[in-house]
Order: C-alpha cells, then sequence, then structure tokens
C-alpha cells in the first residue's frame, strides 16, 4: 500500500483491519468463485493464500447485497424496473442496513463497476434540480446505474470514491449535492498501468523539449473489463481519459492513439505496448517502445485500500468536495487540470506534510499548472 | 533546446549566435570529416544541412588544436611525453589564445572526451596540495588527461562542464581549486538515454510502492562511444553513474545489472532494451520492458549548448563552486544524491524562478532526499 | 532481389536493366513528386540517389497515365462514369499502346492499388459468362477497378500480379478467362512484413507442439496505404488475409487479432508489434512479442521486380494460370492452401530446380499439406 | 510432446508410462525439494499438481545416486579423488544396478549436468586410444565428468543423449567407441528459446535477401543454469553453440554478440531480447526485436522426453552413431551443418516416414546444405 510507505504511513489512518466489507453485485456468483477462478485462469495467488482467506471471502459474501435490477444500458430501452426514486431508496436502505449491522463510524462507498455507456450533457445535468427532475420522471435513459450509486452515496453522507471510468461522478449537480451534504468524493478511473506510465512519461519528453509526434497505445485485456470495453460504447470514457492526458502535459497535442483488444487468454494480466514516436535536436526522428505485464487485480485492489483509508481520513477531518490531492490515483481526476504524476505525488505530499503538521487542507490543494 | 522554453526561455542566457567554438582533438581528423562520417553511417541529418553548416564546420576546424600527447592512459605505463607540469601550462595557453583571438567575455571548457580508465582515491587526491604534489612528480599514472583538462580550467577560472563518466571533476582537491579562483563547475555524464529513463521511471515505482526486483539494462552503441567501452576498464565509471541511480531513488537496492554492448552497424543510434521485474501486492511478480531507439549526438548537442548557456550565465551571475541546480543533465551529479529526475527539474525551476526574480541562488538549491 | 541469389540466380531471367516501366495513376502528381516527398518525410534514401534516378524518373512518369475515372468505390453509388465496357477497352488500349511504344516482347501487368471495398460472391461472380453480364449490364457496384485491370490484363493476355489485397483476381470468373487467353497470374497480397513473420514463427509453434492460445497483431502504419486502411470498409480484405494464415499453419483457430492504425508520422515507416501468447508442457502459459520497423516501399519494392522477373519467364516457357510456385510472395497466395512460409520457398526452389533441369513445371508446383 | 503429434504419433515409440526414471546427482537435495522451490519461486504449477506426483518423485529421488565426487573442474587442480578409471567404473555399475533393479530393456543416458569448463583439442582427444591414455594416466585435467559420463555409457551400450553444452560428445574418440559398441548417441545442447528462434528467423532473412548487420542477443536466467553461466569460463561453449548457427543459415558472418546475464528474480523464467539490425533494398537499415519470455524447466523437458522415447525407438531399430535426425532438438547437433530449423525438422519428418514405411535409415539422414 502507498499509505504503508513514509511519510503517509505517519498519517492517522484507519488500519486494513478496521475496515469491513461489504456491496453491491448485479452479476451471479460469490466472492469465492470469482476468487477461484482467478486462480484458476489468471495464477494471480496460490491455493494457500485461498485456503486461507476463504472464511474472510465468506464473511464477505454474506454481506454483499444481490441485486440484479441495477444493470440497465442508457444507450438500450428499459423496461420492467422500478422507478429511480424506489432504486434510490432501495440502495440508501442498503447502506444503512450495512452501516447498522457493523456499526459503522464512517461508510464508504466505491464504484467498481465495468465501464459502460453514459448519458449527460443535458441541460437537465448541469445542476442538481436538473437531477431530481430527471429522478422524479424516471428517465432511465439519461440516469445510469452509476449515477444511482454517486447519488444514493452523496445523499446518505458517504464519502465517495469512483474508480471506473463512468463519469457521472463529476456532473456538476453532484458537486452540488456532495456540497449540501458536506461530504468528501473522488475519482476518476484507477490510474493502474498505460496511463500511469503516459503521466510518468510524458513530463519527460516535455522537460527535455523532445517533441512527440504520435503516442500509440495498446492495451490488451482477458478479464470483465475487456470483456466489457470489447464494446465500442462501453470504452469511449476510457479511451478519452486515456488520451487526454498527453495534451496536458505536453501543451500541444500529438497524434494519440488508443487500442483496447480483449484476448481471453490473458485472463487477468493485462500488457500494455506503448509506440512514442518523437523528435529531437535538427527534427531527427527517434522512438521509444515499452510493454507493461502487469496483473489487473494486483494493480487496483491496493489502490482501493489507500483510497478508502484516505477517504476516512478525510472525512473524519471534515473535509468535504472533491479531494484534489487524490488525483495521483486517478487517470481523470476530478477538478484536477494538472497530468504530471509527479506533481500529482508532491499534492499528496503536500498534502500529508500539513496533516502531520496538523493544518487544515490548503484550498485547493493542487496548484494548477 | 531547454532552454528555450519557458520558464527558461525569459532567462538572461547569451543566444546561441553569440558562442564561438573552439577545443583540443587527440585524434586526426576533421569536423568536416566527422560530420560527413556521421551522415553516411547514421542517417542523422541530410545533405542540405550539412552543406549548409559546411563553411562554419571549416571555421571550427580553424579553432580545434591537434594535440595527440593528451591521450595517456592511467592504467599503462607512460612513456616520452612532457611533464605534467608542461602539459597544464600548455592547455593553459590554448585557452589564453582562443580568449584572445575571439575576445571572449567567458571562456568555457565543455569535457567531451570518451570514457576512459581513472585514478583517484589515494591519499594525495584528497585535497589540493595532494594534486600539486602529484602535478609536481609528474605521476601520469595518477593525473590523467581529464584531470588536466578540468585542473587547467578550473586553475584558468574557465567554467567547467564535464559532460563524461570521467570522475576526476569530482576529486575534493579540484574542489578547492575551484573555490580559490571563485570558478562555477558541474558535472559528471551526460543523461541522455537509458538513465535519463531509469530516474524518470524509477520514482514511480516507489511512489506505487511495487518492489523492483531486477532492473537489468542493456545498452547498444555503435558509435566511437561504444568501441570505447567496449574495453572494461573504460566502462567502470559509466556503469557505475547508470547503477547508483536506482538505490538513492528506491531506498534499497534491486539487483541491477548494466550491460555495454559495441554494435558497429548501428553507427550514432543506440539502442537501449531494459527489463524490470518487479512485485505488486501480495508479492505477483510483474514485468515492464522498454526500448529506447535514439541517436547519441542528437540527444547530446543540445544538452551541451543548454549547459553552456546555463554555465556562462551563472559565471556572470558570480555564482561558484558545483552547480546543484544543473544535476537534471547528468547521471550523477557533482554534490547532489537527489537521483528524482524530477525533483532535479525541479532544482532547475526554482533557480529559474529566483534568477527572474532578481535573487541571488539558494545554497543549496537541491534538497536533499 | 531474391533473383539475385543462387540458386534463382541461375534462371534465365530477364535483367532488370531489360524492363521498361509505365502505368495508370488515378491521382494527381508525379513519380518524382512522389520520391521527393518520401525522402522529405521518410529519409528513406538520401539526395544523391534522388538526383541519380531523377531522369528515369522522368522518363517513367512520361509513360503514365493519368486517368482519374478508375477510382470508384463499389460501395458508393457511382455517376457520370462511362460504361464498364468502354472503360474496360480503353485500359487495353492503353496496355497495347504502351506495348507498341517500347516495342516490347511481353507487357506485364502489376496491381499496386491501395486497398478498397470490394464485391463478388454474387453468383453472376463464380464464371466468366456472369463477369460478362456484369460488365454488360455496367454494373460497377459489382465490378472495382481493381477488376477491370485484371480483366483487361488477362484478356489482352498480360501476365498479372496482384501485389494488393484486392481479392478480384481469385475470382473464378477471371480464372477461367486465363485459361481461355493461356496467360499466368499471379497474387495476393504481397508478403513484406507482420504476415510474412507469421508464416516464419507459427510452424515453430506447430513443429514444437507449443500451443498457440492468441496471436495478437498491431500494424502501425503512417504511408497512403495507412490511411486508406484506416476505413475499416477498405481493409476488411487485408486484415482477412492476415488472420486466416494460422489456422492453415497450426491446424487449430487461436485468438487472432488483427489491428491496423494509421500513424501519420511514421510516414513509410510500419511498425507491427505481435504478442504470441501460448502454453508449453504442463499448460504453462508463456508469451513471446516482437517488433518489426521495417520500411513498407523498401520491403514491397525488390519483391514486385522479382515477381515481374518470374512471371516473364514463366509466361516465356509457355506456363498459364495461377503460378503456385510463386506462393511464399503472398498473403493469400492464389491456388494455395500451403501457409508454411519455408514449404512455400521449397515449392520456389523446387519448380527452380525443374527449370535448371530443364523440365516442364509440375502440377501442381506446390505441395498440399 | 513433439512425439504426441502426428505423424511422430504414429511411431512405435516407448509410451512414457513405460519409461523408469533414476540417474546420478553431484548436488545435495532431492528432487522434491527442487520441485517445491521451483514451485515456490517459479510458480510454473501449482500445489495440486506437485501432491499429485509426490509419490513418484519420492520414488525417483530413491533411485538417484548422490555421487558428489563426480564435480571436479577440468580447469582447476584436482585432489583426493580416486583415478579416472575407478570413476568410470563405479559409473557403468550405477547403470547396471539400475537396469537389473528395474529390469530394463534399453537404459538410456541423458546428460543434464550444468555447463561446465571443458578441455578436448589435444591430440589425446583425437582418437580412442588416446583417450584410453588420458584414463590410464587419471589426467582430470582433460577429462571432465561429462567425459566420464559419456564414456561410461557408450562403452555399456547405452544410448546417450547430451542436452548440455558441455561438448565431450563430439570427441573423435567417443565417436570410435560408438562404433565398436554399435550404440546411438545424439547432442549437443537443447535448443529451448533463443536459439530456436534464430534458426527459425535467420532462414527468412537469407530467403528474402535482407542482409543481417547486426544479431545481438540478450539471455536473461535466474534458475541455477544461470549462475553457472554468469562465469565465463563455464558459457564459453554455450555462446560458442549460439553464436555458430547465423553464419551456416545467412552464408556470412554478421555481427553476432551473445550475452548471458544472471538475473535471480526471474527463477526459472528465462528472458531473451533479440535486436535484428538487417538491410533491405537499396540499403535501408531496418530492425526486427522479439523477447522470448519462457519458462526453462518447461520448454526443456517435453524435449528430454521426446528424445528419449525416439532414441529407445533407434536402439530398437539398430541404428547407431550419431543420430543425425533427430539435429532440430539441439542448437549444435552432432555430424550435422544444416542449422535451418525447418530442414532440421524436415529431417525428422523424412526419417518418420522411413519408419513407417518399414524402411532402414538413410545415411546420412539429414541433407547437407
Amino acid at each position: 500500500l502507498v499509505t504503508e510507505r513514509p511519510p503517509f504511513s505517519a498519517l492517522d489512518c484507519c488500519p486494513v483491519s478496521g475496515l469491513s466489507f461489504g456491496g453491491l453485485e448485479v452479476r451471479a456468483g460469490s466472492l469465492t468463485e470469482q476468487a477461484r477462478r482467478l486462480r484458476r485462469e489468471s495464477r494471480t495467488f496460490d491455493r494457500e493464500t485461498l485456503e486461507a482467506v476463504a472464511p474472510d471471502l465468506i464473511a464477505i459474501d454474506d454481506c454483499i447485497v444481490q441485486d440484479p435490477e441495477f444493470d440497465w444500458d442508457v444507450g438500450a430501452p428499459v423496461h420492467g424496473l422500478p422507478p429511480l426514486r424506489a432504486l434510490i431508496e432501495r440502495l440508501v436502505g442498503y447502506l444503512n442496513d450495512f452501516r447498522v449491522r457493523h456499526d459503522l463510524e464512517t461508510l464508504l462507498v466505491v464504484n467498481l463497476t465495468s465501464a459502460a455507456p453514459t448519458s449527460g450533457g443535458s441541460d437537465w445535468h448541469t445542476d442538481l434540480a436538473g437531477l431530481e427532475s430527471i429522478v422524479a420522471d424516471d428517465r432511465k435513459d439519461l440516469f445510469s446505474p452509476s449515477a444511482c450509486y454517486a447519488y444514493a452515496a452523496l445523499s446518505a453522507g458517504c464519502p465517495l470514491i469512483n474508480f471506473t471510468p463512468n463519469p457521472e461522478t463529476s456532473w456538476p449537480g453532484l458537486a452540488e449535492l456532495a456540497a449540501r451534504t458536506a461530504t468528501p468524493y473522488v475519482g476518476n478511473d484507477g490510474k493502474t498501468g498505460e496511463t500511469l506510465l503516459k503521466t510518468v512519461l510524458a513530463p519527460m519528453f516535455a522537460h527535455r523539449n523532445l517533441r512527440v509526434l504520435s503516442w500509440e497505445g495498446i492495451n490488451l485485456l482477458g478479464n470483465n473489463d475487456g470483456l466489457t470495453l470489447d464494446d465500442p460504447r462501453n470504452r469511449r470514457s476510457k479511451i478519452s481519459n486515456k488520451e487526454q492526458v498527453l495534451a496536458g502535459i505536453l501543451g500541444y497535442e500529438p497524434h494519440a492513439g488508443v487500442t483496447i483488444n480483449y484476448v481471453p487468454s490473458l485472463g487477468d494480466w493485462k500488457t500494455a505496448w506503448d509506440l512514442i514516436h518523437f523528435t529531437g535536436f535538427m527534427d531527427v526522428p527517434m522512438t521509444m517502445q515499452f510493454t507493461w505485464q502487469g496483473c489487473d487485480s494486483v494493480l487496483a485492489a491496493p489502490l482501493v485500500l489507500d483510497l478508502a483509508r484516505l477517504m476516512e481520513l478525510a472525512a473524519r477531518r471534515g473535509e468535504s468536495g472533491p479531494m484534489l490531492h487524490l488525483a495521483c490515483f486517478f487517470k481523470s481526476p476530478l477538478g484536477v487540470t494538472e497530468m504530471d504524476f509527479h506533481r500529482q505525488y508532491d499534492a499528496l505530499l503536500a498534502y500529508t506534510e500539513r496533516c502531520l503538521a496538523g493544518k487544515p487542507p490548503a484550498d485547493p490543494t493542487v496548484p494548477r499548472p
């Protein structure tokens, strides 16, 4: 965990052992089954580990609500579901049940759903009143499940972490709701591999005045994420998040391609290959390539724990609104235009130093470029 | 040039057109011949460019002293050369001649020699008095040509840039000499490719708490540098510079291999391939590879111009001693333990802001980790 | 050239100096301009070379007919063009003019057009009578420019080389026409890079009983081919040619993806990156990656010359129909199911040995797997 | 297994279940411990597999003689060991014991030792009489443990497979011994990864008349092989085997570098990266790179089983001397100059067809280039 390294380990974060896990699942199947499948297909961990955590998985499975009704598609006609208002109330009910059952001080909501088509951009999405009209009119074509999760969490005062590319958490109406309930939130789209490398490497090209002509990124994925992203409607947000980081860092827009292909045999192992075509002195063209072979869950899981610990701390410190100091964890950080990973990390360091010095958070915590 | 990008472009640097070029060459052959060979073997630039600069190359060739006596090898017996004292005086003479001939305000010395075996580490090397004894006793086994260049430059008050891996510029005795003549100096070993990437990427592994098990770097070079480095005695300093950057950034020492192979057909194109073997959450092993295909001269030349402009500025501002703010240009920056490229770059930014605000340089200019 | 290596160099092929070049061009611009642009954008050859061949390029330009009417799209409505019959006669006229002008013994037609949408598959395409009906009815939606070129060449008895992925040359009706005029023909789709490697490497996996799970191929192209192939309608044939080679060699169908992306800055340099995911003993998954960085024209041009020389020889020897012994030059060799490059090459060797021994070609010349 | 694919599966090979395994081990430790360590460090197989074969491993361990005296180094002084004659007799005794204990029809010897320094090249090594003098004079500086294994196997009439790079099996004196005892033998140096790819890819460059300028191969190994090969004296034979394949295929000697580095964290996973620098038409330089990430044991083990089955068959058929048809399994095939993998494979096919047709083996079975 990042939060276990100095100086972050000196923060007064909740220990991992102090966390209770529950959830909402729209698909059939249990955590235990998923973990077994992951081991079998992706060789990520061994049987000893699985056996050691088996009782925990069973206990968490018992706290996961299976509710397949939260699975509509804003791009397709929806029939036979309860109205949005009722669905949101159902979610708030799930949250309250879990809070009571575990006698929790703080209840965090983490959105970990698959990439999905999204709505947004209408006049109704620009403020909270508009969102409430959408809910009142039961417009499921304008309000996705991810919007319900965010709406329910923020209205119930639960700090919200959007680890998915689904962009509803950035709707202005939800910022208004978070402000009204004084709730912290953060997102979008966990930065675990290729985009992390882009935001690490692109500053070097800028700082050395090497001009990037083209940055072509290929992502091969074999897990459920890969399957979902194989549908062009689902991958629109993700590709946009992956593409937009370069222009912000470089100060111009190189040719930037992002390809996501589904390769089932890779299982949970994702392989990213990027070709960077650039020129140096006297316009001589040169190239860099990299191949990143990582295990998706293993890269993402610790970031979710880090975010949970840091959001719980922020909530305890009375912070609210978008958590700018957590930008380094996301491809498309809410409220932050700085895309350079190192500057984002420096913002987390600065926040940590203020915390350790007993100071309130600066506003804003991330320097604008 | 880095110095042509904001905010550095706002510094009061000497324009490139204000520079005069001369030099000392131990090998036969002219710049014009070298440039033709580079074009023919490496396709770096085209004939039009070569024709356009031909008169300039001829003019510079006229200012290059051919002196093959500065080519001894500290690891081998040396016979028949004038004593060190005379050789150093000869160098100072060359410098004065060039200064007078071009009516220069400032004369900078840039060491661009090949990697070479080095001495150092004796009791005589620890202070200036010791170095003077070595010179007085004509101990060429303890005083390499690079030591002569540095000694002559600093004693003549010429700002010194050591772009080579030869480590003499870091001898304490020379620091004493620079202090006595109030001369700025900087080095060692220009950071143009694989090591640049190491110092850019390694912080990411640290910041994400991904543990690097092994970082294996392969460098294939086809130019004279490659030929020189094919001799293990010559590459010792360079490999040491390339290896030591990781421990400083990561806080532990991974297995770090550096291989430099001579592949003549590559000409001036160097290819670096690195394999980074690391573990994430639950100790799952993952890998990253990169291939960097760059033209050595094209990557190095602009950095030399940047350094010349920034050193001339520093000299004009009355700065002296090791120029800590220029660490980002070097593999093994003198006086600086910070190896993270981004922090080194931030030090250059901070220096620039102080300059633009009319402030004297901070001391030290680079934060210690 | 392949034909300049033993044993092929012993064949009685026409020397390259015995060839005269002309052509049909639908785009504006001259060969000279294209060659200049290639030099400028792709650094493939230097100015000396360009100057040396300038008179030849001008002479060839003089033999190239500019005729933009041969540029319709079978997938879009076509208006205002002369009927197919007239267009084909026009082509035959061009061929006769060129033959007379240069007093040629043999006139070869090489199709080097861009990838294009294609028709085919209707009842009319199954025999020559059907094709003649299509022409008579002026069905430009069923008869592409590439079909016209092939029809004109074969009806005029000109040996035909289809270097493009456009599959019209494989229409049964054209085989019938070639048989009637006793004309040799060959195609489809020159094998210059990624697919060449596939047909070289896949046999190794088969022979070692290593099971290929996935073979994901990424092709980045910056030239006009890349631009054309960026349109999904144009790349259908090419991707199909690239994909189908594996199943034939391996004996089963692995997951095989082919991506073609347009990256303009690469100019004529194409970069292919392939990831091969396979299992060995005890089903342990392993990977191979390769990156192929080649210059498209430089890889293709010598094959065109080789094919011209070998087709002229075949015509002189009285051979006709599909030239099975030339399969190794093509991604989708006409009449040949053997996809293993080495077996295809052995077929060329066997043919050459028969020629050198004064024997007629075997029938068929390529062993069926 | 290769021998489980058609047409080889039709050969009358001994089933794997018909094999009994024993051995000689100079190091401490059991197979069971090694297998556990392999699982722990390299994640090659899972615990279920290990548990399933545990009884077999114990049974085989019981048939492995631990004899640390067979571990001298021909490059260093040897003291305190019994004379060579006694050591060889001891080996023959081990072989006879194992044969009797398992009531074997055929006893095969497979040399699977680590790479080691070697002697050879003296006048005594040129014939069997010379070898016998060496043994009689107890010259352990001229007779390595691998020489003992080969001598003992061949004198006892046991078919011999040399899977190691140690070249003693190619000594002319041992060929004489094999002829005297009418024993088949084969080697050297199993071809499992980088060299396999070289012998697959190099023919393509030759067949396309693409001139290879440089072929630089980097091998990173983390297992005991890697540790052993880290010593330059041990890797001499292996590097020579890896280098010599190119000239035979290409017909000229490109710059060919082979680097073998020990990277412990890789465990049994070896990573080979090769850069191939070549020119095409008009001498335009281009590059190919590949990365091969394979598990060493998993690649080697099935080849050993294949060789055992094919050697047992050969012995049963009364074949003797070097088994030329098995060249495709080796980096440096005994008696064969053909290095093209595909031609070597064709030789195995031709042999198989003769077997299936009931014919005796051709002599020689591999066509000379």
